[in-house]
């Protein structure tokens, strides 16, 4: 799994940041692409980038502010010209379907793959394809969502160093073998798959939130995940002013990461009053609190790995 | 006055070009920018140029399709994010409005400044401040219009020497005689300033059209404009797909050019499946019927003078 910063800042885009979006790659399971918020350009921050837009298959919105949503129209429009058929299926609050349905029919734009909207609410548990996303409201004026995204346990990484030892020979019972179930092989012998995997694996949690202040919503969503994904629009002397606005602070995500004893936290939707220089105070301050933090750039991109289960 | 191409892709933005956008700063008179359309991503290729988004005093559609106009909801939310006072007008096509309105409402988005927004229709004139602004109709299946810029007549240039010599003060009178009246200098002598400016000068004509099948509104649009903006989405073997898709080759908009007597052609709105090297031959077919022609890149700015009447 790998998850791509496309845009990190905050508000309006500048020459180092454009306004938000973020791409989870589903690299394991054949390259389906997520997109969680979709600023302005975010379909040309994908040009450059290893995600392509016929491959998204899920968007995730987590309000509406125009630095979150203005690029949905034309990346959707430019996802039909490229002559992507796969259904596609937009999240977020209620009003996403009336925004993208005025768009698309004041500018004549039709869709040749269908189109899904999905408004959300505080507490909504959705599945798709076995990945459950839970749904939990913070606090940014607007209804402002977060998503704990949630890959089921799965069975160990393959032996396959047994298997060659065992003259177990390829074919589609491999998959089978994979997955843990009792086989008969072509030489009539019976195994059983599970004794040719290494220990399980735990379904990787991920909190990618919207813009909010320190929230309980929010601990509730980062809970032990893997990732947190928080904004940090102010460093920690503008508390204040990150308070007044909704935001958050980079000490006060630090702090969220900490108390819900996250694996790694990735600060994004950073202040365009902070260069990219500035935004090393902004992770130093928050490394201070919870060490494993990183401030996201355009362009960046984190490897998730599955664990093993003790 | 100073044209600058933002964008001259069509339909969807590639690596070489983004969708559609063209400024037009008034240099001469303390920089006023008019934009031409607004696709998205229009608000970041400005952050490159010489245009100050505080400066867009008004903003001119053709025509609704997404590449003209999704850059506009954030381009007008960054211009009140960037403080500015000045009030900003929009002209376009009826449903302008209600697109506007309706990503304003959606995002939450207070502008600090007056907007105004215009409906136009085919036959339109408007006056802006002494420029006429003429309005006709293209054909492009959905309404696209172009538009005529048509700069006053005004007064010879000031003959700065012939001040000096006559030991004319600089002072407030200065700005009387530029404007060819008669004063009362300080000293008590009385000038006619007529005689102290150069032949008087044509006003700029400019015809900048929207997307486009040839028609004869066009030519009436481009008649003996010192500068025609035309669309060249394919190049002359794709006549047909052209007719089609209510587009125009290179060919046709030279042909229009010379029909026209323009002085100078500049072609933009270039399909994606063109690289900037295959646009030179766009270029050369359109340069065989009208030699003064050059196709547009992205950041491409040309100067416009003033020329001497006759
Ligand atoms: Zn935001
Ligand atoms: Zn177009």
């Amino acid at each position: 799994m790998e998850v791509v910063f496309l845009g990190t800042g905050a508000g309006v885009p500048s020459k180092d940041r454009n306004v938000s979006s973020i791409a989870l790659r589903w690299t394991e399971s054949g390259g389906d692409t997520w997109l969680f918020d979709c600023g302005e350009a975010t379909q040309h921050r994908i040009l450059h980038s290893s995600v392509r837009l016929s491959r998204i298959s899920r968007i995730w919105i987590t309000h509406l502010h125009g630095d979150h949503i203005f690029g949905l129209p034309g990346l959707l429009g430019s996802r039909s010209f490229q002559d992507a058929k796969r259904p596609l299926t937009l999240y977020g609050p209620e009003g996403l379907e009336k925004f993208i349905q005025s768009s698309l029919e004041v500018s004549g734009t039709h869709l040749r793959y269908p189109l899904h909207i999905v408004e959300v609410c505080d507490g909504d548990h959705l599945e798709c394809e076995g990945i459950r996303v839970q749904v939990a409201r913070l606090e940014h004026g607007i209804p402002s969502y977060g998503y704990r995204i949630k890959e089921p346990d799965g069975p160990g990484a393959l032996d396959a160093e047994r298997l060659r030892r065992e003259r177990v020979p390829p074919g589609p019972h491999v998959q089978q073998i994979k997955e843990g179930k009792k086989v008969s092989l072509p030489d009539g012998r019976m195994i059983d798959g599970r004794k040719y995997l290494g220990p399980s694996r735990s379904g990787r949690h991920l909190a990618i939130l919207g813009d909010t202040r320190p929230t309980p919503a929010a601990k509730e969503l980062a809970h032990g995940v893997d990732l947190l994904i928080h904004e940090a629009t102010y460093a920690a002397d503008q508390e204040a002013l990150a308070w007044n606005y909704f935001h958050s602070t980079s000490v006060q995500a630090a702090e969220l990461a900490l108390a819900a004893g996250v694996r790694r936290l990735v600060v994004t939707h950073i202040s365009p009053r902070y260069s990219l220089d500035e935004g090393k105070r902004l992770a130093e301050e928050a490394q201070a609190v919870f060490s494993d933090t990183e401030v996201a750039r355009d362009g960046f991109a984190i490897r998730i790995e599955k664990r093993i289960v003790k």
